[in-house]
């Protein structure tokens, strides 16, 4: 499934990033995983395209017009990268993708025009999704829901930083934060793509449900992967997050709800100081906190209104059937 | 004239950096002029938002529809300001309209999302031109065209960072860069008011042409009196973009034209080096070399163009005048 429309959306992706003979564009490109550093073609994996393959897997399942949708499907993954750019950036983060990030070949006043070049050049394909057959009203409102995803990201990002120094983030915050940072582009991407299948308001409005609470499913699988996933199929070390001391949900939960003393043992912990939290008492206290339990409950639930939400769905069979796939591979994933 | 509009531009931008409770918020509208950096209302200066004000002023020498038009002109007061604020990342800024730049109040990766938050305001606020009246059309005609700028203006900071550390850069390099730096956002306000009075191609193409010229202008006269204006009009100590080491059109010009030893010698001074180019020899080179009437004739070039390009402008007799005063004014300002 996930390779299924990856030719067409490499080749609109190609288009996209056509512009004058200057770096800016082969760091975009670069980025885009399209060329090497030095401009010539890439031999690394050029990524899934995840957010517009679940966009025109959506248009397909709802009827809906491929090839008027393709331009603003591939504006997401502009949009995406736009985002990792900046990130990277903002988050001192030197690799990406098994290569050096943006920043770190070109520098980072470069790094953040580059991105802001990623960001502009996502607008642009959105809105020629009017182009290819679809009316200017479609196109208007692809550019607005796209639009209105991007912004709900960089609120994210914001609050993402701000609990960097924030003395206490709840656990209600967090959730408030990935649903920005995370999963509104997945809202977007399926809502786009029943923007190009009639355009029906309540459709629309159910493909926003789906993909939202699909991808707060994902981030949280993320969130119990980085402290519980199989080191031998993550590729990662045993509690990787936790030796990050990041504040993942079910860290936060613990924080929260924990009894003493292993509320405080872990404030200790998780707190500003040189030692990384050990891994066997953080491993403890979530036990005995239950914040395993709480945090797969968080995605059951999660995943039960992301069904609820697809049900109202007018599908076709096949897309059903894909659409369900995706969801149980999300809430399920073991890397 | 400048003031003509200023009133419906404000709360068109209040109304476009309006948000949730998050510090974010605060720093877009800091940024504006809106609030100072605590949130509370802002004694300063608010800016004289002059793209917006030049599209109303085009808009309505044609004879079009300013109402449908505002939210689009104030996208461009916020499209400006992102650049503004990513600038002052990208180039260590410390101050800006006399107060701390928001890099300085809330950090650069802060920052860096602030502005690509005003980046996606502007989006959005284009967009809604679609709403007050205008149709679909039109709101995704405005929207293509000042991405299309929003594109150049990201190109021409690309090739600005780039003659940073460039061996050489020649005249023609230059002008090709303020062409897009400078003056593309220009050339889009007035394409705006074009777009909202009728949407005539041959129109447009003009108002765009005038835009181009008058924001080459603009910036040429700038670079003038950086090195040739009066310190007690500018309140710029005497050839302070020389200090600077500021490689601008007379310099460019005189670096690729003037006779030996005045080349040599000049290359020396403006290449990296400890010592500041000293400014006497510096003014006496760019006499000898002719570069100030060089750069007056660039200016004068650009300024007939302009007038041509309004020629063919189907302005009323009214905003021709207006017009016409914009384009003397910006060729001959003192400050």
């Amino acid at each position: 499934m996930l390779g299924r429309y990856l030719e067409r959306i490499d080749a609109e992706l190609e288009r996209a990033v056509r512009g004058p003979d200057i770096p800016l564009y082969t760091m975009a490109r670069y980025q885009l995983g399209q060329v090497e550093a030095d401009g010539s073609p890439a031999s690394a994996d050029r990524g899934k395209a995840v957010r517009p393959t679940l966009c025109l897997l959506m248009c397909e399942a709802l009827g809906g017009d491929l090839e008027a949708a393709l331009p603003a499907a591939a504006g997401l993954e502009l949009l995406h990268n736009f985002t990792l750019v900046h990130d990277d950036v903002m988050d001192d983060d030197e690799t990406r993708r098994h290569r050096p990030t943006v920043w770190v070949v070109w520098g980072r006043p470069q790094a953040i025009d580059a991105g802001d070049l990623l960001h502009v050049l996502a607008t642009l394909s959105v809105l020629r999704s009017g182009r290819n057959g679809a009316s200017a009203p479609l196109a208007r409102d692809a550019t607005e829901v796209v639009m209105q995803g991007c912004r709900l990201v960089t609120e994210g990002q914001h609050l993402d930083l701000a609990f960097e120094t924030a003395a206490q983030v709840g656990v209600a915050d967090y959730l408030d934060m990935i649903s920005r940072k995370s999963a509104a582009l997945l809202a977007v991407a399926f809502e786009l793509g029943a923007i190009f299948a009639g355009n029906d308001p309540a459709t629309r409005t159910a493909c926003r449900d789906y993909g939202r609470h699909v991808g707060i499913v994902f981030q949280i699988r993320d969130d119990m992967l980085g402290i519980w996933g199989d080191p031998a199929v993550t590729g990662k070390p045993v509690g990787a997050d936790i030796q990050k001391r990041k504040k993942t949900l079910p860290i936060l939960h613990a924080l929260e709800t924990a009894a003493e003393p292993d509320r405080t043992r872990l404030r200790a912990m998780f707190g500003d100081n040189e030692t990384p939290p050990d891994v066997e008492t953080t491993m403890a206290i979530l036990k005995r906190a239950g914040s395993q339990s709480f945090t797969r409950d968080r995605i059951h639930d999660h995943a039960t209104r992301a069904s609820q939400a697809l049900a109202r769905l007018p599908v076709n069979p096949w897309g059903r059937r894909n659409l369900e796939a995706v969801a149980a591979y999300i809430a399920t994933r073991d890397r």
